[in-house]
């Protein structure tokens, strides 16, 4: 048995298939692919990498296994799906995330192919463990696929209380030994025992706080769309391919990114922190109903009238629509009074933090600092939007008020 | 300069006027007044002091004036003030506080007398400060008095990050260095400044999560009425007086529960954790108004009736009615868009926050575990409660079910 | 099962036979026992119990029984010395415990007449445990004592992460993890497996530091000279008697002290912090050989002496000989190329601690602050010392240069 | 001023001239650059920055000067220099420093060229800070360069608390606080006050065990010479030259050894923890002393004659020889008795330290798995060596006596 020594879980024992598996090449690839991505432009020790955190998921699905008295192929399979279920990860994990989906169709659950093409395959089969099984569990699919991939899943066990350790932001510190003392299967379904609304809202409550003060703080935002774009310059430029791409570490896509002239500039950006700024911040209510729905085409058009009427390169306009806010966390399950409920029809609070969710979405369109002002106002105009007095003073440019370097930002 | 260390803090400088109070008998006590009272029957790590607290507290303010300019006299004075700011706590700090009351009119922060009074008042004196003006602080009175006991005061930035390291629940943790980074004076009211929203609305999913897990957690509750009727007893049977029980430690009323006969049967039943049950747990809607109106005697009446009626002694029923929900956090102001704000008006949650804590409210019967069922039947009875399924589930004596409203530890 | 969450340990889960136990008098008793008796008079978050460290001793031999594979009786029977392993302590534990010794000729971990006879017989009856068994283990007897109560044992791999924490003193933070994962039976010895010098030589030093720092603080020394001093006296006159004192908890021998007219003033003193200061402070080799092996009334009569030399009470003069110095763990036993060996064979590192041990032994005389200099140069006359300059300095009551003794606090 | 979340220190605040550094692009590329190397190989929490350890030691040293009462330009010369203190490290810190040094001759702290010609220059003189001056406190030299490079310096205070903190390893936590409060200048030189030879000591000793599990640990070894001798290679094919690969940032280099035909193999192992085997690990003793003294060249032709005596390529043999046990700390000053003394000479632990590192010492060949019995026996020939017994485990290839060097990890 090996013991690896991690800084939030102390020591991890690892054995039998889960061994082996760490040592296959798309897993030690992980040990090169950051957990938070852009991140650490906002929090300068948020290095820790999807590697770690793979062996942490382990490590909480084992105790899991344990205490639901899991056993057998079954448990192997559990654990080959929890060290493997970021294997599938493209470099800066979620933030080429769709890029990569509109190119290949392919999420980063979605492992099959590689499960049973790469080294993996051969550990797999050495331990006569079916790769469809644990592909299908990364998915989320099937009674223990609720485990690996599902709104009380061992992944957030992980990565809540890890993102807090590494980013020095408290917020994310849930109790996760208690989750895994209180799972249970009842009739099939991943449930939290009797007892537990609290348990079940201080997860949501530690995902909504590290969601407004890390995941989706501004600067973090501004970031990460600015490498989605360079990386969209790159396969424009026939530089890489998105097959090649998504296989990638995080120092094959910035080397690329340095050395293609398509991307050189944005690299240059991102590696030096000379960040883009937001040129609207507008709110649900503000924006027109079909920026919701409009395409990745219509987007860039959008933004190349932005720039013609701003007059700056095409280059200086990025917007940044996040999809519809939504909670699944909320719809967890636990058992009151006898009986499996949701969360959100048990709890004012959870109903409260999905309105306040729906409160924070933000349409941002970020352009460089000194085009900040023409690009505001030529949204404005394209768009057809009345921005109120907020956006207005961000129009202004005056990056005081962006807390530019600030741990949490205001939006 | 004295340097102390501190298992929260580190190393806190103590100095001038704090370090001459610091060596005061009625500082000293603090030592012996533990800060949570009976919830160490539920969170056996919590032992912690006033002393400590009030160390902490002295330390936070400390942070605070440097951070908002203040120096001089006024410095002096809140720093006194933060030190001394428990000093008229009685044992067991909250948990005997409004028997306390009852008898003497004075809550725990209305020192002015032990001021004026004590070896304190020399030390004052020596450093020229008024103790009028320090006992004004820690009333909350004036600009500064904000700083000492308000909303957004030095004292739960201390407080919920001590509890949360010595019970061990996570849920305490709060970012206190930001609170006190971002604590301004406008027109003369302690605000956050702009950018805190969330860093408000955590202070209070902080202190509700605390409020259920260990401040208000039902064993802590029937520990803490337990220990009131044994004090209430004492006084009756002259074996104290008021004014000698506020100032005793911890030690002090222990040793006199357990000699005065009148008493002891309490004593040995806190000692050996030998605790009443829950005979009736309703909510808010449950029980009729009047409950919450009644006084003292009719309250004593009443358990009088309901023992009579299951055929118990009269020390076998304890009544524990809290007072109606409320939540002053909620009124803390922050900036937002360059305007003071109650945080109560700007946040979706608090508001839910605030449903929530109302949600939670329990009116709860206590007996030993033998009389349970009689008791909460004659209860039932006498008020004419018609309660629901779940309470009488709790008469049946099915401490299972109890679970339910616990987080953690054995009931 | 219940789980009890714990500062150190988080979850700690109890069951069978120590969940019985756990509910009986004599453990609810630790929890009013401090661990660390006067450590509080220099580290004032230094409060935690005797109780908490008992369950956190049976939740470390529950890891080292599993990691062992250890079961069926044996591991009932260690489980239940785990947990009672401390339950002989007398109030101040350690503190005062050479006293009790004195009188009734035991020591702490000699239990058996209490687990024969308590309410902890009727538990292990029933649970088929032989009170003589579990005695033994206490006392460090036989294979498994080794467990319990030897070199290597799960006392102290959790007492030192537990005073670290509540102290604030870093030095103890040991991996107590992996301790027990490298634990071995070889030939009837627990010795550390391969690879572990290391390990072995972080526990002595992290109990050498935490010694200087901690343990052995000056004014911690002096507070419970003081201590015993007063609980000497409270026998003497007959306000308690042996036996009844080594089952009080410390708010009985508080309110003892407190009462009786020949304690008052030392219990005051203690409340009140207002401490004795030193004499003298003496090296090893400064101090005649007599003085290590003078018994009990040849000390008595010496302090007599001085204290007519100083024209003192006698109450103002504390003698304190600690024995000689020694060092248990130097003889833990690791494997290091296959062979069974002593630490202190193997390890330079600890065969200078136990050097820098032997150079850290003080013989100390203590007085009131008044009396220092007469009660400093009284000793030197009477036991015909000839104390080098630090002494000297020491007795001119320059406190400065007390530092050079003491890592933190207040002196 | 800017606030900066920390995950060791909390929040640090950054204003002037080191927020104005903290823009410039060199700086930058320490977010880049991971403090600890190949360290990540044995535990894989270790990805942090040396951009993060420079903001914690501008950190500490700004504790450090206003405890000194140090203040206007030599304090900003100081701040500047505390971030600046690493920025001229080459790609992975130490592990390829001395091969850069053999061929540009200079060593990570040698930045005068770079302070004076880069973005850096024009920061510092709009400041009005002299690089020069800079350069030299980088350099260790005069007064306040003993602050930022010496035995009592901000650097250590800062990376061992950071290198425990993300390994896991506790060994590291040592109580920073406690070593700013206590610095001292007398006549020129830093010291600590009266009162801490137990504090100094407590440094060398974090030292010390952190270098056996962590900054020694073999298998960290094994990966930093592999990364050399890839390095040395990427030289020799002309595939960059010096001065630009002390320039680069880790993802240059490693997109270099993966693109470099000469070095592809060399990245392949490294990527995927396909690390060389220890062949020879031999003792101080054990080698014959010219091999201290060999050069560079006289070593590549020893390892190529092994490899032809053990007929394998010569990348596959790599010597790992150390230079000779010193512990500059060991030199730090502390008062003791009034006078400024070593602390070498005042503490027989530290005495023992020096003589346990001498005892650590080990000559290492490395190679490839299956090459690992031949090239151990080649070694033994070529070098005319006796190993002893260990030794010859070793060249059997039995790993599990390897565990008797190693902490953690797999090696």
């Amino acid at each position: 048995m090996t013991t690896i020594k991690d800084s939030v879980h102390d020591h991890i024992e690892v054995e039998g298939v889960a061994a082996a598996l760490l040592d296959t090449p798309p897993v030690q690839r992980l040990r090169r692919v950051s957990q938070l991505g852009t991140v650490d432009l906002v929090y300068p020790s948020a290095n820790h990498t999807r590697f770690e955190h793979s062996l942490g998921v382990y490590h909480i699905a084992n105790q899991a296994l344990s205490k639901l008295g899991i056993g057998g192929q079954n448990a192997d399979r559990i654990r080959a799906a929890a060290l493997l279920h970021d294997v599938g990860h493209c470099p800066y994990s979620h933030n080429i995330e769709s890029l990569v989906h509109r190119h290949t169709g392919k999420y980063h659950d979605e492992v099959y192919e590689l499960l049973e093409s790469s080294s993996i395959a051969a550990v797999l089969e050495r331990h006569d463990i079916d790769p469809e099984t644990v592909a299908a569990l990364i998915a989320g699919e099937g009674q223990y696929g609720q485990l690996v991939s599902g709104e009380l899943d061992v992944d957030r066990m992980d990565y809540l209380v890890r993102d807090a350790h590494h980013t020095g932001v408290p917020y994310g510190t849930i109790d996760h030994e208690r989750f895994v003392r209180e799972l249970r299967f009842i009739d099939g379904e991943l449930v939290l025992d009797a007892g537990n609304v609290q348990t079940a809202e201080s997860l949501l409550l530690a995902r909504a706080l590290m969601n407004r003060a890390v995941y989706k703080h501004p600067t973090v935002q501004i970031g990460r769309a600015m490498l989605q774009r360079a990386t969209e310059r790159l396969l424009a430029a026939d530089a890489t391919d998105p097959e090649t791409l998504r296989r990638m570490d995080d120092h094959d896509l910035l080397a690329a990114l340095r050395s293609c002239p398509a991307t050189t500039e944005y690299a240059r950006r991102l590696d030096t922190r000379t960040l883009y700024k937001r040129a609207v911040w507008a709110e649900l209510d503000d924006v027109p109903d079909e920026l919701l729905e409009m395409n990745h085409e219509r987007t860039r058009a959008l933004e190349a009238d932005v720039a013609d009427a701003a007059d700056v390169d095409t280059e200086a306009v990025i917007f940044d629509i996040p999809g519809e806010p939504s909670m699944p966390e909320s719809t967890s399950r636990v058992v009151v009074n006898g009986e499996v409920r949701t969360l959100a029809g048990e709890s004012t609070l959870v109903r409260a933090l999905m309105a306040a969710h729906h409160d924070r979405w933000r349409f941002g369109v970020y352009a460089p600092e000194a085009s900040v002002d023409a690009v505001g106002r030529a949204t404005e105009q394209v768009l057809g939007l009345e921005l109120d007095a907020l956006v207005n003073d961000l129009q202004l440019g005056r990056p005081a008020t962006l807390d530019e370097f600030t741990e949490e930002g205001r939006s």
